[in-house]
């Protein structure tokens, strides 16, 4: 294993620290906190629900990377692939509070979905209103209970609920907003080689030179088949037409389209993957209002691309586009 | 190999058609060229100087990335780090003078130099005002003939003078100022892993699993030496010490600093590394006046990082922090 790291245990306040530091006065940390919070002028001017979202670390810039004006209040950043305690999100959602509540974006893993809730539990005994938006959007595997893993589309949720909260949605709005969005949102993923977890030191799994895992999650989770490798037009047109199958209607909508690296995909390929995936969506005359294309939601070194679509209602896609001072976006 | 592309031969246009087409409506494909131009609404209600860069292609987001309102009219996107031939690079000048002449930001390469040269004859004899500038920012290596290379500054350079063009700047102005920042501009790069070049199918050089190559280029260049992998932190004063010696007076000055994850090192490394360089010039009493981190100038999949120092004047930092509508910045 081969990182610019220092000691492996450091690697995440040190991360951290890293962000704050270069962020140009933008971000600071919460006290004794892996928290990163909004540090930029607005701010304390502004009075908005705060938006506070996290989970495990090495997805960057999610969640991080996506604190400032017009997206979240704040982030809270757990270690690598492991969900943030609760006592760091409710730091998190006390900070942010400016008494019109607080909303959380919760990726939907077990331990992300246990340790928003028992922050919520203390921040509400505290008289904090709090409410919950939980992302599902994958549609490779479903657990039997958990449901739908919460992957690449979260950035979009967190923009489009970031750019309502500054024009002042309340917090019911907002989860009302978030819950509608969260509901046309579908991701899925492909990888041609596993990310290597620092503390574990090598890939979380091996494939042939000519293979792909389909259906990847972002924690190193292999996927639904491991398949022969194909050319980028072929591939997003399979994936397209999986994720198709997800939306009623579909040639008869509006899309925003999402086209992410996992961490070590050259934007260059990612392009020409966003090209194939445009390519068919004008022969099959599908309308795509907004694109995104770039490393926004990773997996530390996974070479992976993945695809989301969000099936735009009236006045989503102003939000998508709103100004916003944030390092990711 | 494994790569998310088609065919090998098409990897340059469909990249190109990928980011004009997913750059929502911002980016411009010349007609037979793979050069990108401006296409938003404000490009032809403004009049100010053009900016045309470009070179080999394989450092996305760097340079088609950064065409956009307040840094580059167009781009000239050549084959995989080979520079574009005179007559796309002629016609990039043709589109985006507005009769107040074009800068060509060019990168200390023979090929890029010579090119470009002759485009800029081709457009003069056609009564085209073009004036040029060659970064030449890479300390780890001086060709006896050709000098020094040009490597990430080059994105902090278009930075400045997009900001600078916008706000009205002539040509010679333009000129006179890109000619000062390069010279303050100062890089230096590392690799772990070598890129793997599509046409070749094999990464550009081997190292062991405990070695790092220091002073590497963005075309698979080896470096000064092949060494012993190091802490960040180790790495990050190293770095310092080098690029330190070329200011007069270091501590004395303000700097915006630069680091460049080279295409396949997670942003988690690079905010840790650059954490470093913060602490380290801190303790040292430096000024930072601004920070940028992430993956702007790559190297295909190569993974690595390159830092760079520039040693600001008053008023270079606005033009920095200056608003920008690109895919990249």
């Amino acid at each position: 294993m081969k990182k610019f790291i220092n000691q492996i245990e450091q690697i995440v306040p040190e991360m951290v620290q890293g962000l704050v530091q270069t962020s140009n006065g933008q971000l600071r940390c919460l006290e004794q906190t892996t928290a990163v919070i909004r540090n930029d002028p607005q701010f304390q001017n502004q009075t908005q629900v705060g938006l506070v979202s996290g989970g495990g670390s090495g997805h960057e810039p999610l969640h991080a990377g996506f604190v400032g004006d017009g997206m979240l209040s704040a982030a809270v950043c757990g270690e690598i692939f492991t969900s943030p305690t609760p006592d760091q999100i409710y730091a998190a959602i006390n900070a942010v509070d400016q008494g019109q509540g607080v909303l959380l974006i919760v990726k939907n893993y077990s331990g992300d979905v246990m340790n928003f809730d028992m922050a919520r539990e203390m921040a509400e005994a505290d008289n904090h209103q709090v409410a919950t938006v939980v992302v599902d959007d994958d549609i490779a595997i479903q657990d039997s209970e958990q449901g739908h893993r919460g992957v690449a589309g979260t950035v979009l949720v967190e923009k489009i609920l970031g750019a309502a909260a500054r024009a002042g949605y309340t917090l019911e709005q907002l989860q009302d907003l978030g819950q509608q969005v969260i509901k046309q949102t579908k991701t899925l993923a492909v990888a041609l080689h596993a990310a290597t977890v620092p503390g574990v030191g090598h890939p979380g799994f091996e494939l042939a030179d000519d293979e792909l895992e389909f259906g990847v999650g972002i924690h190193n989770e292999r996927g639904r088949n491991t398949e022969k490798l194909v050319t980028a037009h072929e591939l997003a047109a399979k994936m397209l037409e999986q994720l198709q199958g997800e939306f009623t209607d579909f040639t008869q909508q509006h899309y925003a389209i999402l086209v992410n690296g996992m961490g070590a995909t050259p934007l260059m390929e990612q392009y020409i993957f966003a090209n194939d995936v445009a390519d068919i969506l004008q022969q099959q005359g599908v309308a795509v209002d907004f694109w995104k294309v770039g490393n926004l939601v990773t997996s530390i070194d996974m070479t992976g691309i993945s695809l989301t679509l969000l099936q735009l209602q009236a006045g989503w896609r102003d939000w998508l586009t709103a100004d916003v001072t944030t390092l990711g976006w």
